[in-house]
């Protein structure tokens, strides 16, 4: 595959973490072969302005082929890898193809995981995926279309009008936190005057967690913030209150049985099963254990990186959370400490520089932490806007529909030729 | 369902046809029911950009909510009508249920007809919806995929490849012309050096009709500029040979069998099956024979319009093509006759005024006929493209998703929730 010489990188998964070591490498002597099972690399913070259909998946998503076009070194294969052999430095694909490496990232992110209730999944979607976002986003609007439809042919029973207008959100992190918000705004502002049966506004929207706030990865205060935002949103807000059963015909949230049709999950991760092919240590959550330089135990060229690893932050002795900026910055450094073991150097280890942290909640409000400054209200989601919308131009996303249109004629560029089909 | 003194009008289908009696009758003393299976409408001539991924499905639908929320007078119901019964003035849902009207406009469009080989179907999807435009785009973007990976693991049989890499449009119609050049811009330009193993220009791509020229429906010598500019794309033009036969492995085009993977449909049109139940004539391809006032045969109450008609037009003598402009001309007259009618007056008959019609070859090349002007080439795209944009502009569609997005954090719309599954 490669000419001898050049050593041959293999790196499984093109979000952020993979990403990144890529384009790190533009100009370095080695040999990338990128393996993604989507053909696109997604800009996840967003994913949920899909879901709730303030997007479309061509403004937050970029096929690989068009990111690498110009990066020779580079060939991106659409393929699922199904394992990793460390003693032979091989990769298997999952229609049993192998392909061998001299060195190899592993960042292929996480899944949700249902606390071993894997049969809750088919009735609580997850959102990873852009697939998973249309699949929430028809959900959603599909609800509103059923119940006007029932109260136009007089078939308006109230208790199943009530079910097919309430929307349960599972875990209050900041995606949680991101769809209720998104949903509650949907209902009480997007939807008004649209419909002559229902009133949108009636929709009872409900967020829970388990844990004693919102937002736990924040501070308190901003956790207690965001709480109240939810709620001048009318979302009711369960915490400290565990879900205990989801079937099709709703949820058990502690004592209360909640009937509705539409339950989401933003609750819990799981790193991909093809890890514990590795061989090595696994978290908890089924990641890899990796050292400061980001390698498995025994195995230095063998790297994981981003939701899928279990590093440490040298900074707090905590493992490191499951956020954008960690997989890039892992990421960055991964691809400088390549290009130093080409040179024959050793790198110095990985440190996490924490930038700080945002969530949206709605329109208008967000909460911010950026090192020992919080932020919540207005202030916060403009500064949550700018960062994003700067992200987003990084990662060369067109931003003008008209602009992209007339481009693309010029130039035969078409960047939204995305597959969101699971079945390749 | 409306107060007793308003008379109540039935619309079936939210296309250019349904949308246009609709917003007409703004401000008339009329209760409209607008249904659509669909939650949306579609600006049908753009469709191929979205199957080629020019464009995303948003740019070109909006929400029939949002285009009548301020129109008090409509009520949109998402659902899918069985059948009308014309002597008690009722239509029935599929559902069973059932609504009185005192008018009723029906304008189902067109579904593809494959010359009583509906096993085709599946083999070779056709192009009307933004379902069907999602599918086709991942036919093709996956083709090039699967291709490159046979390549990567070294299973490349030169037979497959070759397969995987033939695209064959059936029907040399404008959606068939502008799929085809659509295809080899893909294949010949945008994708040129995103692949490392298959090279996509060596795509064989073929367009396949029985009659004599491509675009019967312009002037021969425009058709034969329209084919000469496919050949320059490298497009194998076939006309006067009859497609005879559709497999999984390929298709029978006249005497050659053409291994493919990729077959689109272009060609034949039949109305709505649900026009039968009017129990008037209909014409062969399905279509309800109407009269110069757009009405069924001893139902004056009842209009056909668009491609769900087939009307005289009353310059010529010949049926009216199925066109977006007829649609919009005839939605025009009925809302007209309509609020003529609610004041107690007579209206004229329906006459079509032929402004011309144009199909884009691929970027930068077009014909266009225009009363007895011929045009093509630059000129004519650079018409296609002001006319297109004028109408989308016109349609309320917003051109920056930098502002879409903007504009919906400030006004809470959100225009691009659009539902295209067809499981509701």
């Amino acid at each position: 595959m490669q000419a001898a010489q050049r050593p041959h990188l293999i790196i499984i998964g093109g979000g952020f973490g993979g990403l990144t070591v890529a384009r790190g490498l533009k100009r370095a002597a080695i040999d990338i072969t990128l393996i993604d099972k989507a053909n696109h690399h997604v800009f996840q913070p967003l994913l949920y302005q899909v879901a709730t259909a303030a997007l479309s998946p061509g403004n937050i998503a970029l096929p690989l082929r068009a990111i690498f076009r110009n990066q020779k070194n580079v060939r991106v294969l659409m393929n699922r890898v199904d394992s990793v052999m460390t003693a032979e430095k091989k990769i298997r694909l999952v229609s049993g193809d192998e392909f061998s490496y001299d060195r190899l990232v592993i960042a292929t992110g996480a899944r949700h995981s249902y606390f071993g209730h894997n049969e809750w999944e088919k009735n609580a979607p997850g959102l990873k995926t852009l697939a998973d976002a249309l699949k929430i986003r028809q959900k959603i609007l599909v609800a509103f279309e059923r119940a006007e439809a029932l109260l136009s042919v007089g078939k308006a029973d109230a208790n199943e009008l009530r079910r097919l207008l309430t929307f349960v959100i599972v875990g209050a992190g900041p995606t949680g936190v991101e769809l209720a918000g998104s949903i509650a705004e949907i209902a009480h502002y997007t939807l008004r005057k649209e419909f002559r049966g229902i009133n949108p506004d009636t929709a009872r929207i409900v967020i829970v967690d388990a844990a004693s706030h919102v937002l736990t990865a924040f501070p308190s205060v901003l956790g207690d913030s965001a709480a109240r935002a939810l709620q001048k949103l009318k979302v009711e807000v369960h915490t400290q209150t565990a879900v205990t059963n989801i079937t099709p015909a709703g949820v058990q949230i502690g004592e209360e049985f909640v009937p509705t049709a539409n339950i989401f999950w933003a609750a819990g991760n799981t790193a991909s099963s093809m890890l514990k092919s590795l061989g090595s240590e696994l978290d908890r959550a089924g990641r890899a254990m990796v050292g400061d330089d980001l390698a498995i135990a025994n195995f230095p060229e063998v790297s994981v990186i981003g939701d899928a690893a279990h590093a440490i932050d040298s900074a707090t002795g905590n493992p490191l959370p499951g956020v954008a900026p960690v997989a890039i910055q892992q990421g960055l450094y991964l691809a400088r400490k390549i290009k130093q073991e080409l040179r024959g150097k050793i790198a110095p280890k990985f440190r996490y520089w924490d930038k700080g942290s945002m969530a949206t909640i709605g329109r208008g409000r967000a909460v911010a932490k950026l090192g020992k400054l919080h932020f919540s209200g207005f202030i916060a989601w403009l500064m949550w806007s700018f960062i994003h919308i700067l992200y987003l131009i990084g990662f060369r996303n067109r931003f003008a529909v008209m602009s992209l249109w007339i481009y693309s004629y010029l130039t035969n560029s078409r960047t939204v030729r995305l597959i969101t089909a699971d079945d390749l």
